[in-house]
């Protein structure tokens, strides 16, 4: 069988999420209902990244195996042309047998996008802070976090996982006009961890917490102690790495 | 009475544009809806440009006339809280009795944008252009235009309008990754005109026309030699100068 990388962006806002679910619509099922029309074979997609309900993604990767012989370029226009607006293949590339989207990724990046005056144009991708916020302390927090640590303080309860400890290879705000946005790169991500990292350095840069609280929250693996978690809406899965 | 100033953003997709209609949802009619609200007194909104139904604003300006003695940042906020979420009010400021939104403005500009790739984060605020295009020639029609010239044949039909004469003060393309960005500084604008004329540039730097066309159509001031008009979401009005 072949094995087909794909790499999408989507708009998460109509989306139950990336994973399958009994009711509502998730990228993970338009997709493999595209391909197995486009194929007429049964096929399973894999996902690196499991981006929850209104997340969006301009660089999540997934792969399938497919039997049929159809070229990559074709493959892509056949599946973009069938697939509804909010989700659009970028590039699809013959990859190794082993290779899988989640198990064989090193590194993912998001990116969290915050605006501090209301906006219409682009409203769906970002979140609407209506308080005066010190960049330079909310930074702060964000080199605090890279390097390995245990994150559970900021992983939502009942995640079914191991442990908590993630490698953060890079972390930091930066600002572009009215907008502030946090990038994170890491070799895995916990459940709702994002999110709650932002609302939680929201609060420092709001003047609530102090940077020192920030820390204390991290090493305290209490998740009760971390702030309310951001908006669905501001997030991306921006980049996957192999 | 007191004169007022405001700045506007919208997302034109749930519009049927600027004005007032019968039948649909404008956004004069929803800005003054909220202002009444608000103010509890009768009053009339006047904007500068009269975008299309899917056409976006950046930096629309209308003004108003009201007894209330807010001040101008309560009212800001106050109409904010009122509009939905796809309208908003940027900045207010009270002016001269004299200053008419419309017919006090020196100058508008407009932007459009192509992306040359389909998307799906933005894709409403974008068309999508599935062709190579040659932006050195697109570039060059836009120095064409610059200048004083007669737009009558990017101008749609039944313009109630005395002369077709357009002073246009700045016109270029540039390019920001896989988005191609056309900008329109001009005194005014005739119906239509910007999505006729990047109608029209598309089939030169697709390479259906040549820039000596380009020029000739302009010339021949006859509407029917002109490109089909590009769609409205690529629209945008981005600023008002007086």
């Amino acid at each position: 069988m072949r094995n087909i990388k794909l790499t999408l962006e989507y708009d998460g806002t109509d989306f139950v999420g990336w994973q399958y679910q009994v009711n509502g619509r998730s990228v993970q099922a338009v997709l493999e209902r595209a391909l197995k029309e486009l194929l007429q074979e049964d096929l399973q997609v894999s996902g690196a990244g499991r981006t929850d309900a209104g997340v969006h993604a301009r660089g999540q990767v997934a792969n399938v195996l497919i039997n049929h012989r159809m070229d990559v370029e074709a493959l892509r226009r056949g599946v973009n042309a069938l697939l509804p607006e909010d989700v659009v293949v970028q590039s699809i590339e013959e990859v190794d047998e082993k290779f899988h989207a989640r198990y064989s990724a090193r590194q993912r990046r998001y990116s969290y996008r915050i605006t501090t005056i209301p906006i219409a144009v682009g409203r769906e991708f970002s979140w609407f802070v209506g308080y005066d916020l010190n960049l330079a302390l909310m930074d702060e927090c964000a080199a605090i976090i890279k390097g390995v640590h245990d994150f559970q303080a900021f992983c939502k309860a009942n995640s079914n996982v191991d442990h908590y400890v993630c490698d953060v290879a890079g972390a930091s705000w930066k600002k572009d006009g009215v907008t502030l946005q946090f990038e994170i790169t890491a070799n895995r991500f916990l459940y709702g961890m994002v999110r709650a990292l932002v609302g939680t350095m929201i609060e420092v840069g709001r003047g609530y917490r102090t940077v020192e609280d920030f820390e204390r929250i991290l090493e305290s693996k209490d998740r009760r102690k971390a702030g309310m978690a951001a908006p669905a809406k501001g997030l991306s899965l921006d980049q996957v790495s192999y």
